[in-house]
């Protein structure tokens, strides 16, 4: 039986406010669901309209259809959400491949490069302190259980550029063509905001600017969204491991 | 002054069977509203709160912010809103490198893949006649003016393939790896459905098997989303023009 204060804590979950306030966050689904409980999250508690979760029945609470409804996010809820808790940040890996976001507003945006960093086999996101939430539900559901095996961190982006020691990549129109470029072994690729593109302030840490040359027609005036030119540029990066 | 026949019939335009009765369908925004006008899409109506669109006087209807608010699908509705007549469909090309999607359901996808068909100069997309509706607000909304440029035709996939006389390239996990794969000039690229993939009945038109190899660790499981690995692969097919 679900208390009206389990219900109002949850649905205030949606909001960063009370995330941060209540150091929790909730997943919404019996696969996810299942991958948190697995994985070293601590889920605080399972709600689920069936017992499907072996082994985890002491942190499951069984709740109606109606029940379900009233703490689910989604138009057609499924089975299991979980209440767990934000994990301690990780400390922030320098070497390697990494992404760092200046300011990706989006959650689908973010969501989807985090399930594409897993992909790439890329552990380390570095997003500016404005990025959207990794734990905002919204971008959970498009990243699925990818944000699990993913660090991402949020810092002041310009202070950690300005102590990075390894190349920085960039998009610019002038810059030069991707498919030409060499990707160094440790380094890191900044994407910016969809608007605005990569902040000004960014601009000298810069040391290699690149661009995905269009192919298409002149009269072509869309630019690239900022996860389609994320996926061409780690698939030309991953081609160069063949 | 709107009239609330003009109210029902622009809002019933949200759902396929009144786009079909009517033969029309709607773009929002300033931008879209203005490409469309110079486009040789015909434009019926243009409801905007300003005169924005020179020339366009005689087909402007000016309406306040709250009739607008009546009419548009947005929940920050911008300025403009136009009524347009859905072009006759035109001839399937068959030369070049095209893109199928057999039933594709999501209209973002859709619209993301139209929107990268246009950045790679690909200007023939295929579709099964369940995939998702072109003129379906939402696929507008994240193709942008990309519909404009590329031909989007409906048709049963099975039939039109077993005409086709040039090669035909599907991804399956055994296929070859995709960056050490070959793109023929004349070819067409089966995207499947986001959940079942490519139905079988189209396994036996596919004469090159291509996969995105995964660079991530063995827990990972989660797979591409259909617009992601679209985009990788048409990065890689334009890595072979430099």
């Amino acid at each position: 039986m679900l208390t009206n204060n389990e219900v109002k804590l949850i649905n205030s979950l949606v909001k960063k406010k009370f995330r941060q306030k209540y150091n929790k966050f909730i997943v919404e689904g019996i696969k996810i669901t299942d991958e948190v409980l697995k994985s070293k999250i601590k889920v605080h508690k399972v709600y689920a309209t069936e017992l499907i979760f072996e082994g985890f029945e002491s942190v499951t609470e069984l709740i109606t259809e109606s029940e379900l409804k009233k703490i689910s996010q989604s138009v057609h809820p499924n089975t299991a959400l979980a209440m767990c808790e934000i994990p301690e940040p990780t400390e922030i890996k320098t070497d390697g491949f990494i992404i760092a976001l200046d300011d990706v507003r989006d959650p689908g945006n973010l969501g989807t490069i985090v399930r594409m960093a897993d992909w790439f086999g890329i552990d380390q996101i570095i997003c500016s302190n404005e990025t959207v939430d990794l734990y905002n539900p919204k971008v959970l559901q498009s990243s699925m259980a990818s944000f699990l095996r993913v660090n991402v961190n949020y810092t002041d982006l310009d202070q950690f550029l300005s102590n990075y020691p390894h190349p920085v990549m960039g998009t610019f129109m002038e810059g030069e063509n991707i498919y030409k470029s060499k990707f160094p072994e440790n380094g890191l690729m900044i994407m910016g905001n969809e608007a605005n593109g990569i902040s000004e302030k960014l601009f000298p840490y810069i040391t290699q600017k690149i661009t995905i040359p269009r192919q298409g027609s002149i009269q072509q005036t869309e630019s690239l969204n900022v996860a389609m030119a994320l996926s061409i540029i780690l698939g030309e990066r991953a081609s160069g491991f063949y």
